[in-house]
């Protein structure tokens, strides 16, 4: 006897450790045949079960499957689409409900960030409120480390981990330049609403001293007059400046420093990211000679210096989500919860949907030094383990082996189309 | 008995793999003492020689000059500084004796590229010009991979090796987002006069359809219309579309495409490189959604994903110019020279300053895709032992173990000082 089978999607913004927790769930749902029979994946996620794509991962050899660990990106595509309330878009819901009885699904596996848990706790009503009955489980996703109750969200402890090296990496470049060449250098990275990313360019150094000498969070107004004076000082001090800056910092007022900038001929803002606007910035006001690096989906991609930590922790969430789904837990996330510091101890345990839908975390304020620019201890105690170990794909001929799936489409059984 | 000083300085911009070229030299230097007694490093280049400020590298331990070798950065420092000739600058070369005659110096060896091996090769005829007999070796060094006679410039490797995973991984992210968002990436690379790293990138995938779909590189002149079909085919055909451009992309009058960007309310350019300009050109016209990375230094410095091809020739060039030194070789600079492709097979050789020095290698045309768009068959087999194999530093609570050096200075023994 095998069980009902189950859908997963991959949901929103991917990261360069989404599809180790697809291996933990694939993997382990393998070993329950007896409660799940099939994992078939959205192609693009949600959208693929809206539209009846759906991917028969039972085609997939267990190698390939294992591949995912250290596979980048999304494996079976995301998708950006909110599905809205049960009311508003009963349509959307009876159509899930079509797909899922046409090709037997018992149970709802949706890997993504805040907007993807709500999402998910709305089809976890489905069986109440619409009559049919699926065990739905969210997996927490996102760099943004924003979800809340959870130690940190898979995804976040890799990007750390790659801003903090390329800071520190870059920062040994200008350092050696700064005598005749670059003063200062700015990283621009990810974080429209909350610094974490940003935060974990702190790691790179100890002390005031030490690069990064600025980091730029959103949570903290920028001003220009405390910024200039402290750069200034790096420059006759040290002889120059690294500033990591998140994409979301902003004036008191709330408007972002990306905005700061010049019209083109067709009155389109000049789209160049907030590393440009501050190295503009700085030229004017102090003269300094400046490189910038805008990592984008560098950062999030760069599972060749993933961390084993945030690997692991992946795993043990697509894994979770599954024994979680088989004891019949419904409309619940797997989290991390950290029950010791130093060394780093973790557990599985889990959150409620309906508390867990879009609530932000942001970094609290004692993670931010005094002057704003740059991270306190305790932040330094939360981050540090997040970044530990390294887990290294295999390569070949210089390039790591990632895998591309096969990713052969389950039968359609349905007639009707559906507009998304 | 000992031998003369040696004076060791680093030139123009730095690499992830400068530092193993010094490993490699002083390492070497300390072996044969009978010839070589201290090395001395330029504190910031040349300009330490010409201010007597010189690093007692014999201070160092034989522990933290043996991780120079997994070290990014320059670590005496670098410049950008030439020296013009010796007729023009005659006073500056007049000092270098003065320093090198001071410190009892007999050796000069100089890291660099093209500039600096002309600097090195005037440095050279200085016994001859002006009665100061000294051994002169150039230290190849450059990601541009434009010094000639050498198969590659230590450098170049880690950063091909960079730019080909950076584009792979981003590639997958793109893929997986591109049904409801992102259609195009853009990577911009270094190179403003030659395409070899742009080149790399193409190593990131085989065929048309393998990302990435479109190399821009500064030696085809950019032709819009070509690139807009190009860019609409990609996302019609895959989905979506990735861009790597060197920051040296044109048009057919010789204008960088980075130039062709809005002034701001003080009349400057907008200095927002050739990604933005792209993506923008590229919304405007086909409306596609895009993100774009900016490496800038954090190619140049990604020591923790090093070739270990590159770090391998970096040390031996090194070594070699040690050797060469010793053996009483004036004016020479240490090469690679490819022996065999498949396997790849190569050994030290050499080449005389005099032909080196201001000579740049250009990509050949064969080793561009008719379309302008790519790479041939040709440049692969180039290229791809360059970035073949991993080096990886040790690491500490998730970041790369990086020597900082003590860098103690030699003790002055000049009273008057050098205006630079």
């Amino acid at each position: 006897m095998t069980g009902k089978n189950a859908f997963y999607a991959q949901s929103g913004g991917v990261t360069s450790v989404i599809n180790a927790s697809a291996c933990g769930l694939i993997e382990t749902a393998r070993k329950h045949k007896k409660h799940i029979n099939k994992v078939y994946a959205g192609r693009n996620g949600i959208i693929g079960a809206l539209a009846e794509d759906l991917i028969d991962t039972s085609k997939e050899s267990a190698s390939a499957i294992a591949a995912l660990r250290h596979t980048p990106g999304g494996a079976f595509g995301s998708c950006r689409y909110k599905l809205k309330g049960l009311d508003e878009s009963r349509a959307q819901y009876e159509r899930l409900i079509e797909v899922f009885k046409a090709h037997d699904i018992g149970y709802f596996f949706y890997n993504g960030g805040g907007d993807s848990m709500d999402t998910a706790h709305k089809v976890s009503q489905i069986g109440k409120k619409l009559g049919y009955p699926i065990t739905c489980v969210g997996v927490p996703k996102t760099v943004d480390n924003d979800l809340p109750f959870t130690d940190t969200c898979p995804g976040f402890g890799s990007v750390a981990k790659y801003v903090a090296i390329s800071t520190k990496e870059a920062a040994l470049d200008v350092q050696s330049m700064c005598a005749t060449s670059t003063k200062v250098f700015i990283l621009e990275v990810m974080g429209r609403h909350a610094g974490w990313i940003a935060a974990a360019g702190g790691l790179a150094g100890q002390g005031s001293a030490e690069p990064p000498h600025i980091i730029l969070f959103p949570e903290v107004p920028f001003n220009a007059k405390a910024f200039y004076a402290r750069v200034k000082e790096c420059v006759t001090k040290y002889g120059y400046c690294v500033i990591v800056v998140s994409e979301g910092a902003r004036y008191k007022d709330g408007r972002f420093l990306a905005e700061s900038t010049t019209k083109d001929a067709f009155g389109h803002a000049q789209l160049g990211g907030v590393a440009p606007v501050l190295a503009n910035m700085i030229k004017d006001k102090l003269g300094y000679k400046f490189h910038y690096a805008v990592a984008d989906y560098l950062q999030r991609a760069a599972r060749h210096i993933a961390s084993k930590t945030d690997v692991n922790q992946a795993y043990a969430m697509g894994k979770a989500a599954v024994e979680f789904a088989i004891k019949g837990n419904n409309a619940v996330m797997p989290i991390i919860k950290r029950t010791s510091d130093k060394p780093y101890r973790w557990k599985v345990d889990s959150a409620q949907l309906s508390k867990v839908a879009n609530k932000e975390k942001m970094m609290p304020k004692k993670f931010i030094s005094k002057d704003g620019f740059g991270i306190t201890k305790a932040c330094r105690t939360y981050l540090e383990p997040l970044i530990k170990g390294e887990d290294y794909p295999p390569y070949k001929n210089g390039l790591p082996i990632y895998v591309q799936l096969k990713n052969i489409a389950v039968k359609k059984k349905l007639k009707n189309d559906f507009k998304i």
